[in-house]
């Protein structure tokens, strides 16, 4: 037996059949129990050595948390219970069983927080460097799954947490708040709502073309993270950072009213979780920050991918 | 906007919203109705270059529908209809946006055969070289899904189509056999089933490991095929090459009689897909090979991963 069937046996190991999950990994796929009625979201992310995250710099444990995190951060997003996921590694030949474990188990610590249950995947060995895929599934479980075509003028413009300079190492740690999203949408007041991966005024242009809307947000108001601040060294100024780094994986969202703010102060778990108002959607279309007293348009210079 | 944004644009444009999927790619998780008391299938699989596939002899067409058909390959082995994939790619830099969408093509155009919709996915480049991904969920659609743990003493053991040699081109342009295997499947006769993705001396103890049992299988019936033959040149028998090749992508299955045949016969849609029945599940384990009047173990030396 070579090497990756010991794993896949090792995994198999960790795993066990229930009443939700009757076939887990091990088969030619999983099978899963549905509950009628549930709306069913799925997805899928990526991460790619040299591009989201340093093999050099980082453990193989946090690779795996962040590429399952990245994933939950999309549940977030739509305000959906993460349920089942499927996972792919092609790991570097030559690389240690131990290392592929350390992988496995970041991605299961994450999914764990939420009960959600790896139950599939994939490895290769290959000449090229490491790649980790998650693909999950989720279900509405009663809350309308938030999209990002629902802003309507006058509403309000919200962000969590605090944003910028993720780059210094908040991009492998970040927290996927599924249960404060949850607790947001079901107060019935969120219009729409975007995982922040592509920088703030990326994103924000996302839920403006879907809602086809305008927006203008007040730079005053952006919560700027230190790390944005830290990160003023190169050149660009801490609200830069803000408006337009990577990887935040906070949630941008537009709300009806001010009252889900009343709503979400009483909830009592979501203590410590922030949520800050820096703008309003406009009928008219165009996205534009007001900074020091003027109105600019805000174009989009977030984490570019290019081929 | 750079590339990759008009690249997801572009795969936007062919995509619709329907009643079975409300939200199609486009939004942070896409999302479908489902079914009630319907079964959940779900797996994932990948393809790297130089392993998989190779990027300087095949086209990206080729490979995405590759990578499609592995996933569909898997919903054949457990006679589920395919209803929604996702996928993500990991471009080498510099890539062009035609050959981004040539991948897209060839996994939808292995998709659409079965009405499978991709409704999400990622894309990134890197310095790298390509990998695709794809990850796939079924439905069990009124069939029991078919177990590797199925496989019962005296069942006859059956393998679809002919074996060995795929490496000279088969593996990149076979054909899931999706509604042939619900039609097998619906039959109640087939007792156990798997893809034959690592050859079938390895996938046989598959089935025999989940299954409790063991096998003896008569080389003599195996069908070979022609590709195998052809391989011979490199000093392995064809009967090794259909024994021990990987990526025959048919299917390995055990059937409780010999009646499912005749049902079969009778199916006509089902003309010109061969099956052929090769040995018998034994209650005591072991897995032997009856070759020229000897009956000697069969050990697995498929399609062998290491790290």
């Amino acid at each position: 037996m070579s090497e990756e069937f010991d794993f896949i046996a090792w995994i198999r190991s960790q795993q066990r059949a229930s009443d939700s999950v009757p076939v887990p990994a091990g088969d030619d796929l999983a099978v899963l129990k549905w509950k009628s009625d549930d709306l069913l979201l799925v997805g899928t992310d990526q991460v790619l050595d040299g591009v989201h995250f340093d093999s050099k710099v980082h453990p193989p444990r946090a690779i795996g948390r962040k590429v399952m995190n990245r994933n939950l951060s999309d549940c977030a997003a739509m305000a959906c219970l993460p349920v089942a996921a499927v996972a792919t590694v092609a790991l570097p030949r030559g690389i240690s069983m131990d290392y592929a474990k350390e992988l496995y188990l970041g991605m299961k610590e994450a999914a764990d927080v939420f009960r959600c249950e790896i139950v599939g995947g994939d490895t290769a060995a290959w000449d090229g460097k490491l790649v980790a895929t998650v693909s999950i599934i989720g279900r509405s479980d009663g809350i309308q799954p938030v999209r990002r075509s629902g802003a309507r003028p006058g509403d309000l413009i919200c962000v969590t947490g605090e944003l910028g300079g993720s780059l210094l190492g908040r991009h492998m740690i970040f927290t996927p708040h599924v249960f404060e999203a949850r607790a947001m949408a079901s107060t019935g007041l969120i219009t729409s709502m975007i995982d922040i991966s592509d920088g703030l005024s990326r994103d924000l242009r996302q839920i403006c073309n879907e809602s086809r809307v305008g927006a203008v947000i007040r730079a005053a108001e952006i919560p700027v993270h230190e790390d944005a601040i830290e990160m003023r060294r190169d050149g660009r100024t801490p609200l830069e950072h803000a408006l337009h780094d990577g990887e935040d994986h906070e949630r941008l969202f537009t709300a009806s009213s001010l009252e889900w703010i009343k709503a979400w102060q009483q909830l009592q778990p979501l203590q410590g979780f922030k949520v800050t108002e820096i703008g309003t959607i406009t009928a008219e279309p165009g996205i534009f920050l007001e900074h020091g007293g003027q109105r600019t348009p805000l174009e989009p210079k977030g984490w570019e991918h290019t081929f």
